[in-house]
């Protein structure tokens, strides 16, 4: 059971974290899927960051220096796009820069799975995934090379969650229907959020964004940052969800609802327990 | 004048699709434009599908013999992308999954025509357009090299549908005021749907993914199918502009109520016809 | 100070190249960056138009000569995109058919201010950008290497933008608080629009497109037409916002308004002003 000020200190500390977001506006690159790109660009706007859709590996040399932080999404990944994001990534890394991986449908392809893991080498601060998508690439990164089962629930995921998080010294946060972010050693879970955000395409690619816009006003803190972007994306969708009636407008009130998010509502309904 | 008995067979037909859609959520794979994705993925999602946009011609091998059915769009061709929908046509068909072509602006250039043929030939199960799109496939595919007006009516299309319908051994699908349905012999009518859907970008290609969804659970009726998923779409379309204000709320209700839909709204609304 | 009667003449000028885009329905040519392709598409219909998102290399001798207008933006340019853009670009010069530069994010690379300078040179009719990418692209044109600020008003704009004005032959739009519009003699201002809409990825190269739907129904005059696009964009901003609680519907409702936007609401909206 969570003591009432552990409590209050994830509320207040997720509240700080989108106040920075918005007084800072990080400018975040994201070299995500074609899918996502609208609405990734949408949810880090509502937040108060500043989305850059930069993707081409001949500007990554002259803008990457400029970031305050970087997503990398392989949903739509073909062989041409690899070395941007690898450029990006070895990028940032080097200049101290933190930066996601979203290692979306990592199993539909070998060459997909390769390419994960050699991202993975290149020391993301957080690993973003589904539980089948963890899984999958926790497994790879141990030498196993079968596919992952896409029915597994996040809460399955959280040996995998620790291992991934341990070989490849990344954060690693699993969304699901209850969220889970670890470092290898704490485990936190984040129960906001709901199921129908799953029906709307590209939420998961957003929450990635958002959490790398996170990352970019506390980048010492990763675990911590990660835990707030999930949560406020949780609630943002909550509240949507409130008003929808169905995945089209739930879409609409969720941009909504990130932007004008007010700190009581935060501070109520802010739902982080530690594991683990 | 169509007997109450078929009418009633038709509207059960289109329930027991949908149905059959959310139980089963077909995996389908769209190889589709930049403009569509988006849409095309949330209406799928909406409809209880699972859309993946998986385009490299490197994952196709991997990927495609796991899918339910495939949608291939050459709305934004470029030759790079061809070899792509070239080789998950071709181990669809090998693999016995049914498959959509959606000739999207077809016309516009001889490449894109030339390719559009090719295609073709890799033995689509569904092939669905605009009048125009139709008229101008059907005339090449004779040999004819003619461009198409681009302001028929799908009604004019049907005897070129036909004659496609008969070359190819595909369905072919006419969406217009009327929607088309033929497999060369039987032509049915869809007499869903609303006009300022087209109003909205990305419409088309995304009753295309669709139909492939409504293929991917009753793939030995594709007639029927192909009619199910017109007059689905066309009634979510329906309902929706009875609470839009423009394209702008008509496509997030459209989503709403394709989410929604319940049998006696269902069966209530079906029109569907035979025209020949 | 405005007078009467010159204020009335912007407004129904406004009116006349609203009610002519819808009467003709120009075909827009766009050749836009990944994110925005929905939401341009989207515009170019609720105002009237036809888009057509055509960008392959291969099309554009075939396509490009039956467009009544094209718009190039680079916001997310590659190497293998800018032959399109180019071609596409000299060849509406050649044919004498209006185009509208969007040069987003010129200062983000030295790979892209040189593209857009290029660009440039193919003599587009329009270059239409905000404060600090017509201050970067300005001083490049005047051969100043230093990158911009990238928060300049587009009030200080107003002398880069005359200048790029004349050495380019183009008329220069500056979005902003108040959007300029300039020959590089005439600077008139626009005072339509509201500042939720920055909230919103795509709004920028959406106006973009609609310049060029503007310019296809009266090439002649570029400078009114521009500025009429730029005052129906942000009219229709400005009662969706009055509808929004947040970027997420805002989005819906400009859609939705820009559609239905009637003699009345125009003439009374409309706020253009002569700023030298």
């Amino acid at each position: 059971m969570e003591s009432k000020s552990e409590q209050n200190e994830w509320s207040s500390g997720v509240w700080a974290h989108l106040t920075a977001v918005r007084q800072q506006s990080p400018l975040v690159q994201c070299i995500t899927n074609f899918v996502s790109m609208d609405l990734v660009a949408n949810t880090l706007l509502s937040a108060g960051a500043s989305p850059a859709m930069v993707h081409s590996v001949v500007e990554i040399p002259d803008f990457t220096p400029h970031i305050h932080a970087l997503c990398v999404n392989v949903g739509t990944l073909t062989p041409d796009w690899l070395p941007s994001m690898k450029a990006a990534a070895e990028l940032a890394s080097k200049l101290g820069k933190p930066w996601v991986l979203d290692p979306a449908a990592v199993s539909c392809s070998g060459f997909r799975l390769k390419a994960c893991l050699e991202l993975v080498k290149l020391k993301p601060t957080v690993i973003k995934g589904n539980g089948s998508e963890i899984i999958a690439l926790s497994s790879a990164s141990r030498g196993h090379t079968k596919g992952a089962d896409s029915s597994h629930e996040s809460t399955d995921a959280i040996e995998a969650a620790k291992s991934l998080a341990l070989s490849s010294g990344a954060v690693v946060a699993v969304s699901g229907a209850v969220d889970i972010v670890t470092d290898g050693k704490q485990v936190i879970g984040v129960h906001n959020g709901t199921k129908m955000m799953q029906k709307i395409t590209a939420t998961g690619c957003s929450l990635a964004g958002l959490v790398a816009a996170f990352l970019a006003i506390d980048s010492s803190r990763a675990l911590e940052a990660t835990v707030s972007a999930m949560s406020v994306f949780g609630i943002a969708g909550e509240l949507g969800e409130a008003m929808a009636n169905g995945p089209g407008s739930l879409r609409m009130h969720l941009i909504d609802s990130l932007y004008g998010l007010d700190e009581t509502t935060v501070l109520k309904r802010v739902n982080i327990t530690r594991l683990g």
